[in-house]
């Protein structure tokens, strides 16, 4: 058995973490100086982003959430599966070992399953990370579906300040589902990867005193040079979905907080407001910035299982839900060398698995999740915040993908 | 006649700031270059703060947002009235000329004119400034009512770290009533005022490269030295709010986003969440760091004006609003020497004018106010940013406040 962390035990509001006025030093966490970004602090910091960084609303608009029917079940803690390290665990062992801070599954859109842990309550928005980009992904899917936006044309036919950097001759299409030949690494136990400068220039994380680096998401993404060639091969990286955003703002003229809150938020019936984290000229970090409630995830899940109808709305059309379902060249997506995940591809901003439940999913690393199993009639929402951002999600993969798996399994036959 | 602004001339959208991705350089605000305090770019930068500074949610709750009965009059723009300055004006010309962001007036519970212009809309939260203030005094009064806090006690009782500090012998009432002697200049039109040193503490101003002074608004209240006796005048000190407001926080042990929206905000039917703006340790900046939609501050007029009953809720005890209506010792408020004030008082952080509508407000500088008349059955609620902050309200006030009595006026005889 691997070393394992427990939820339980570095549970942040026991902790202390940001409890009195002031906190104790030694429980003050602060972005400016990297303390908001350590485990087990984080599991503060995920509920409480924007107390540490500006932010820009997504507005739910005026309409009364929409409530699921709830029929909670007492008998999925003791679902019983093997971990990809072959290890025995039940799913509610899953659930401490992932350092879940918020957990709901639904089956046939009735929430059987609800739960939230440290400093996550059901009206607190949680960072979502990359689920983030699964959002701009079926916005920008959707504005192609509705002609707005041209997925064949060059990148710089919309930005033309990206002529000349990686995305040069980049296709919209290619910058969708990453086959970008771009020289930048997400390899977060890298402190010298490009993804930190990212952040950096995001103003999300901490920025040396003689911080002379790019001072806004545009400036970085204006930075990048070309590495390899553009659509042989996904490689997952989060500067592609500040670019897929700088387009669709650029092809629309709206903000992406004010066409989120259009086009998908108020339609959800969301029971909050969600936010996304911004630079310091407030353009909104769309790679990984949006804070949402878990319930309100849920509903984005449920939706796109619903073939993109949802709360009296066709939310996102049909046909983008399928499309993204129907996922991508497995071939190029074998290249980036995921070990968890076998046979998957990538869709418009979402993992797709190919399996026997058609799953897919929006992810996002400490253990953010959607995973959308319409064979199973199944939609798992998660936010977690696990210590290890190791290669993507993977040491939560190899608990989680079991696990959630059995989840459906178990449904499907009961 | 003075030189006035207009609002409309001076509107932030038809200026084209902070539109594009990215804006044009010399239409970008940012909070770190002091570029979203200067006039007009505070006309966007109000409407905005949360984008440029982090802050913390005040929660609406989950009820449905209290509907005010409408009906619209179009008779107001046209009532006359003369400024202090001697000059003939009407209501819709003093609108323009403070740069009103939004104005709301009630009649009888009715909303009987809104509008709004510039950068907000009716669903965004303006910056309240020191409005806020007046929120954190009816919390300190009712928690006093309550018998939670005894504003008898020296200020040390509940928040030791202030022992030897200015406010070591000073009375919880003192700091409520602000007649505290406190080496701290309020003048905004210099630039070596302490107010600027607090806002510079709090984080929601730019702070120099080589920037030395307290990283926090706690660290900045432990600094203040006495100057002067307590309790012998009115002397409006914006320290003064943060000290009480870290006395309620430590009385009760709860963070004042939370008590502000479980005590009041939940219960007034809001349409939206309020937020406050935190300084770089999640510190609420209770001097004048909140934001709440144009309605939303109404409410909290309307409430004052029914004696703390609204929306079913009796939300402040009576005897809270009544004890705040009556005012203060105006000899005491006298010794501050604003003109534009004869014969008022301050109480529980609202400015009481003593006059034959027996009206109150909450003040803020460059505009905001929530101005409450029980004896018109009147109330105000406006946003604006006007270019000058200097002397308080000193400037807008000899416009609005022959304007509000021009309107109380012409209410009770229509």
């Amino acid at each position: 058995m691997t070393d394992r962390v427990s939820g339980a035990a570095t549970d942040p509001v026991t902790g202390g973490l940001m409890q009195g006025f002031p906190p104790p030093p030694d429980k003050t966490l602060r972005m400016e100086d990297g303390s908001s970004w350590t485990f087990p602090n984080l599991r503060w910091a995920f509920s409480h982003q924007r107390e540490l960084v500006p932010s820009v609303n997504v507005w739910r608009g005026r309409d009364a959430a929409v409530e699921f029917p709830r029929a909670l079940r007492d008998d999925l803690d003791e679902i019983a599966f093997t971990t990809m390290d072959g290890e025995a665990m039940t799913w509610g062992q899953s659930v401490d070992v992932n350092c879940t801070d918020g957990i709901l599954v639904l089956h046939k859109g009735v929430v059987i399953y609800e739960d939230y842990f440290g400093a996550l309550e059901r009206q607190i928005p949680h960072l979502a990370m990359s689920v983030t980009k699964s959002f701009v992904g079926v916005l920008a899917a959707t504005l192609a579906h509705e002609g707005a936006l041209d997925p064949t044309k060059l990148v710089p036919y919309y930005v033309p300040d990206l002529a000349g950097t990686a995305y040069g001759d980049a296709t919209v299409r290619q910058v969708m589902d990453m086959t970008i030949g771009v020289q930048y690494s997400e390899t977060y136990t890298d402190p010298d990867a490009q993804i930190w400068a990212y952040t950096a220039a995001s103003g999300v994380t901490a920025r040396p005193r003689d911080y002379g680096g790019p001072e806004t998401i545009f400036d970085f993404l204006r930075s990048l040079r070309k590495q390899g060639e553009h659509g042989q091969a996904f490689a997952y990286k989060t500067c592609n979905t500040e670019v897929l955003a700088w387009i669709v703002q650029r092809a629309t003229g709206v903000p992406i907080a004010r066409m989120l809150s259009d086009k998908i938020w108020q339609k959800l019936g969301p029971e909050e407001d969600a936010y996304l984290l911004v630079d310091r000229i407030g353009t909104a970090m769309c790679g990984g910035g949006l804070n949402l409630t878990l319930r309100d995830l849920a509903k984005f899940g449920e939706m796109m299982r619903c073939d993109g109808a949802f709360n009296g709305h066709q939310v996102i059309p049909a046909a983008v839900v399928a499309d993204t379902a129907r996922g991508a060249d497995r071939d190029h997506f074998a290249k980036s060398g995921y070990v968890t995940l076998p046979g998957w591809s990538y869709r418009n901003q979402f993992w797709v698995s190919h399996d026997k439940f058609g799953a897919y999913s929006a992810r996002g690393i400490h253990g953010q999740a959607a995973w959308i199993a319409p064979g199973a009639e199944v939609v798992i929402a998660r936010f977690a915040s696990h210590p290890t951002a190791a290669n993507g999600n993977g040491p939560l993969d190899r608990v989680s993908l079991p696990a959630y798996a059995a989840i459906a399994e178990h449904l499907l036959k009961t």
